[in-house]
């Protein structure tokens, strides 16, 4: 199941050019979080450097040195927060970055 | 004790430019733990947006409506993570944003 968490256009303020406020910050966490893990940034980075910036579970085993089952845990993670989006064809999913989505959250730490 | 992290330049480059390596993963994943929580990216916010952009615990307690024990805790994640500096002044610290700190992370999101 996919569930994209609706970011606000205020979620996507600079943190810094007013006070967020408590939904704004617990909005903008549950993102942060996603993404505040090692073999997650990896397994970011990895997609878009892949070629056609897709991969499958299948490119990604041996780069981050997990077991298919802990490297799909990772990603249904990515794609439950909204960051990579899952299509199946054939035997395998193939991953993608959603696009602007990272640019989100990164817009969100930048001083305003 | 305040301990900044060192952040490389390799971890501050684009995340999807390149495949991150294990160790620039685990670097930047410190730093993104670090604001990936509510009250820590509210009290950013606070500090940013107060008068002079610093603030003291004093100013603090009352916005995120917490103690000021649980307050001065999130504050000393944000210092030794390098985000925050800290400077006593009389009975007070005062906190403010390390400049360009906040920007590196953001930076280290987008796309190359």
């Amino acid at each position: 199941m996919t569930t994209v968490l609706p970011l606000a256009d205020d979620a996507t303020a600079p943190l810094t050019a007013a006070a967020l406020s408590a939904e704004e910050a617990e909005r903008l966490a549950v993102l942060l979080k996603a993404v505040a893990e090692p073999t997650r940034l990896r397994l970011i980075s990895l997609v878009a450097a892949h070629e056609g910036q897709e991969a499958c579970v299948c490119d990604l085993t041996e780069p981050v040195g997990l077991s298919q089952p802990t490297v799909s845990h990772h990603l249904k993670v990515l794609v439950d927060a909204g960051l990579l989006e899952r299509e199946k064809r054939g035997v395998w999913a193939y991953y993608r970055l959603v696009p602007g989505r990272l640019e989100d959250v990164a817009r969100a730490l930048l001083l305003g």
